[in-house]
């Protein structure tokens, strides 16, 4: 046999590091404070921990690649812990809710309602009465809503400040999810907007500009920055037919981040570089108009962790088996129940263990009697012990409130902010 | 072209009748009432509905058909709803919980604690400590379980009751999920269990038998025939090194309800024969054991439905959409995320036009931001208008209580036992 017969060895695709937190003498620190610790201070397990310091660092690593005439905008989709919230509502430049109820703890939170925007394509006549109140900005997803809002209007003695959410007539090409192109329940289709935007002002509303979010967790710096452009050429196009001069133009989000074995972190210098471009035609062409990205997962999900503790650890027929007391029912991305079409494991490791090697492939479940109930599958894992923590990287966005927490009346997860 | 060229037309795969409703002029009828009153007695939309007399009807269809000495246990998980659960005691012989949280609805519904049983595969030192103070046989998943339980047992002047739950050498053909057979974080592999018998008597808790629960959502008699002949013998085979008597044989589930289609209802005759051949068996092999089938969803699943409203109805380049204020927050198993590898729709219907013809294709879709809110996708509907109520079928099991209900922050869903 020579050196020549062996086949090169295709190294197993690996997590990207999941360098953003500090290690010392092998045991993960957040927020400053050794996770044995801060288990301690919570008084519980499982709980879901976000680090101020890698929010503020995230949202100041956006700032310096990003130029800086652009909004940037917190979806609260993504993590609307209030605590969080408020904190978010001191970096960014306004949040963009969901709901009534989101609406509410972004107010409390103290966000400028001049600055909030509401996009969802089932609000309730009275949400948008409520939102009319408080002054935010609406984002149309349908003519239907002009009603309602032209109602409410007149009710309150305050117009409404609308926008309206366009169905492109493209979609962000690899994207986790499209959310734009061909027939969607979300927006007007580019085509019909312009009657639309004649409509609006013909009900008496103030017409405040566009909203298009073609999809979400992308990876690729290119496709972004295509999607970017073409919303910003279709945002041009229809601003030519708009009643009044465009004020805003949100171009949506779909930054994403590394979640599963062989995917690396977006690359924003491109990205930049792009939207550096488009500021520069919009002050000619849309010179009224502030341009805003939309994201909630890229400034929360890499500052979150959840962290269980091990109940058991068994061999069952040759497999290495370790229960813990968290599970799908407080992370259900994780288990890889939502909206995963083949299921991965996140990063997942123990929290006194960081720099441990690996000593063979463990699968890590929940305490659910459901084989869903799995935070990793055959990941390699030091030696575990009963008691030890374990803990699970990207959790910062759509985590607890993303699932089905009364899931066989199992204890609640804590939440803090560090 | 002759007759002979035209293909023979494949029938469009069709959902199984939702016949176990009453429609009365078009109508729904949950409960005795119509759907438009119930949804104004319930106040709101969207709003979860239990038929008692179904349930009823369920189990007394399944007492008909199984042999009289095999007990019916009720697997809370499927729907821990304390009036359902306070109704359903009354119906079966047991309640089985699959946490400490769902034990103190069982005793609060008034099961008998000789008859409540505990599985789960990652139970906490408290939570067994309850189980024994309680009175409640434990389904020992693991031999790590056994001292907290001596330890609790002696506090208490209480020998805890237990029986192994068996990690089987084979599995259950055909099931919506698998449960056992093979390395299984759930039980004890069967090759172990003489052992931890040892071990149950060398602490002196009290040993009752076998839990063995092979999967989940089946509706392949024949299958569920094989698990149970597989359990049976299995249970014999361990039992003659058991250190008593066996009191309790547990055969698990497994029953499947039609949730898409083509999907048909189970037939019960071939089990009945089934288990009435293995009760003959067990009559002269354990003598003092009971036969025990552990049922959820198959006796709560049809008889519940999921009521919302719609909020909007749109054409989005020629596809129609209607948007309902429920969604995925309530019913995660019907947007397709909860375990489906392939998303397909459960059966829907519009509460009011039961027995209009459909005009076309309609996508469902819920209030939330995510392409993943969908309840229906493309299904033959009647036209539907604003303000209108859409029902979603087989949903008495794995509804609210396995869904995300605060993403977005919508407002909760009702629920009412009718």
């Amino acid at each position: 046999m020579t050196a020549e017969r062996h086949a090169p060895v295709r190294p197993l695709l690996q997590h990207a590091e999941m360098s953003q937190f500090a290690v010392r003498s092998g045991e993960l620190v957040v927020g400053g404070m050794p996770l044995t610790r801060l288990a301690a201070r919570v008084g519980q397990t499982p709980f879901y921990a976000y680090d101020r310091g890698l929010l503020r660092s995230r949202v100041a690593e956006l700032r310096s690649a990003l130029p800086a005439a652009v909004k940037l905008h917190y979806a609260m989709k993504a993590n609307p812990m209030p605590a969080l919230v408020c904190f978010m509502a001191t970096l960014v430049d306004g949040i963009d809710v969901a709901s009534a109820g989101e609406l509410q703890v972004a107010l409390d939170a103290g966000a400028n309602p001049q600055e909030i925007s509401f996009a969802g394509p089932g609000k309730r006549d009275a949400e948008l009465r409520q939102a009319v109140a408080a002054g935010i900005l609406v984002n149309l997803e349908s003519a239907r809503e002009l009603r309602p809002l032209a109602a409410a209007s007149e009710e309150l003695g305050l117009p409404a400040r609308v926008a309206v959410r366009v169905n492109p007539d493209f979609e962000l090409k690899g994207s986790g999810m499209k959310m734009g192109g061909g027939p969607k329940p979300f927006g007007v289709d580019a085509e019909a907007v312009p009657a639309l935007m004649r409509d609006i002002a013909a009900a008496g509303l103030r017409f405040e500009g566009f909203h298009l979010f073609a999809g979400s967790q992308n990876l690729r710096a290119e496709a972004i920055c295509e999607a970017q452009r073409l919303s910003y050429a279709l945002a041009v196009r229809l601003a030519a037919e708009a009643p009044t001069p465009i004020l805003t133009v949100n171009l949506g989000g779909g930054f994403g981040i590394p979640y599963f074995p062989g995917e690396r972190r977006l690359d924003l210098a491109p990205i930049g570089d792009n939207l550096a471009a488009l500021v520069e035609r919009a002050a000619r062409e849309l010179p009224e108009a502030a341009l805003v990205l939309e994201l909630g997962r890229f400034l929360v999900g890499e500052a979150g962790i959840y962290v269980c503790r091990v109940i058991d650890s068994k061999t069952s027929r040759g497999e290495r088996f370790v229960v813990t007391d968290g599970g799908m029912h407080h992370h259900l991305a994780a288990s890889g129940n939502f909206g995963q079409v083949v299921r991965r494991n996140y990063p997942v490791g123990l929290g006194c263990q960081m720099t441990a090697a690996p000593n063979g492939l463990t699968t890590v479940t929940g305490p659910l009697c459901t084989p869903l109930d799995k935070l990793a599958e055959q990941a390699p894992l030091a030696d575990v012990s009963v008691g030890e923590l374990v803990v699970v990287f990207q959790s910062g966005a759509y985590g607890i409130t993303a699932s089905p927490q009364q899931f066989l009346s199992h204890p609640p997860s804590a939440e803090v902010l560090v």
